[in-house]
């Protein structure tokens, strides 16, 4: 089995995991606790659109910052208190990235790496992609750590019949020590960014460990709990 | 003090530090020890013409096999039996980086990476940039993990003064078990093909931490010890 990482662009025709730690990953698992539907688009208006005809939630931001007349930010936090059949959220980045997968395209982050690993080994033929989200083109250290700990939950158990590329192998190395790891994630350009516009309790929230089973799955314009 | 790290193009005009671990920064290093002229060359044939006129020994590979007809290839070890004036290395991606260098151009790898990061910190106005050779424009894991040695040593002393950026955290943060990272440079591609090669001591060498104080420097076409 291949793994491989790569920034933005997707190369696998198998299965794909995109990675936007802060926070749209992170903001869809947790959303398909409660919303079974969840429906990525990359504009405002489109979004406005897709709320009407499907009379569902709205959640969306601009550089961190909740769009008027929405429901919600793209934060984990506020989407909990939400329950309903369909959420319709904003992403500019990760919206294209998801459309950009050829092959089966997963969501993970931090709270889901364990069971997104394990999902995609079950799933995968012979090639498993980790696609860090970055933001505008740039690389970008939550996502590069957070798939950092997502392969290292993939070496486990199969740690002879797993060929990571040396990016790949390199953001392994990175996730060693997890109080660093939560050190430069909170100290991150994105990180500061959100805690300068009120969301520090997100930076924390994303950053938790496994605290959600659910592995979602992108398909025909849809995201879904992949079962 | 910024510190940037990046792959192959260099955008610093400040002081910018070339990282080519296999073997390009590691041979030029330990050629100085003995020689104090090292001259970059693109090509065999300006290799050959450069050598007649300064009456120099040759070294160079194509895809780590030494060029017929030239002293020895990119080998540190073969390289430390060599005494004289002058030595011509041709090195494509090595020279092509040093002179896209707009700033001051410094040598790094294991073998000087704290007295590279001592001297950049003394000569550098506002940025340190280290630029990773690569392998022909991919990301090869061995110049990542040489990059982020250097960097460890210029964080030590200055740790508020240094301001990372979030690449150069990555390094940092990937080089904390020194166990693992001789693991992954010996399991490098780079690391394997010179294996294949006869070249298996050479990896071995260039893993070596901080055996020399020269840095070396890249100007007019030159390198020589940076005093």
């Amino acid at each position: 089995m291949q793994v491989s990482l790569s920034l933005e662009r997707s190369f696998s025709h198998d299965v794909a995991i995109m990675v936007d730690v802060l926070r749209a990953s992170t903001t869809i698992t947790i959303a398909l606790e409660k919303i079974p539907y969840v429906i990525p688009t990359l504009e405002i208006e489109e979004a406005l659109t897709m709320a009407a005809k499907h009379q569902a939630f709205l959640a969306g931001e601009r550089s961190g910052v909740t769009i008027e007349g929405f429901d919600a930010g793209n934060s984990p936090l506020e989407i909990q208190k939400f329950t309903g059949k369909t959420l319709i959220i904003t992403t500019s980045n990760g919206t294209r990235i998801l459309e950009g997968i050829r092959g089966r395209a997963l969501i993970g982050s931090f709270v889901n790496a364990q069971a997104v690993a394990q999902k995609a080994r079950e799933i995968a033929n012979d090639h498993i992609e980790l696609v860090m989200a970055g933001v505008r083109g740039r690389f970008a250290i939550e996502d590069f750590l957070g798939a950092g700990e997502i392969i290292s939950h993939l070496k486990t158990n199969n740690l002879n019949e797993m060929a990571l590329n040396e990016m790949a192998q390199s953001a392994f190395l990175a996730v060693q020590n997890q109080e660093l790891v939560d050190h430069h994630v909170k100290n991150s350009l994105s990180a500061r960014n959100l805690r300068k516009l009120g969301f520090g309790e997100d930076v924390e929230f994303c950053l938790q460990r496994d605290i959600s089973q659910i592995v979602p799955q992108f398909k025909d314009g849809i995201i879904k709990i992949l079962e």
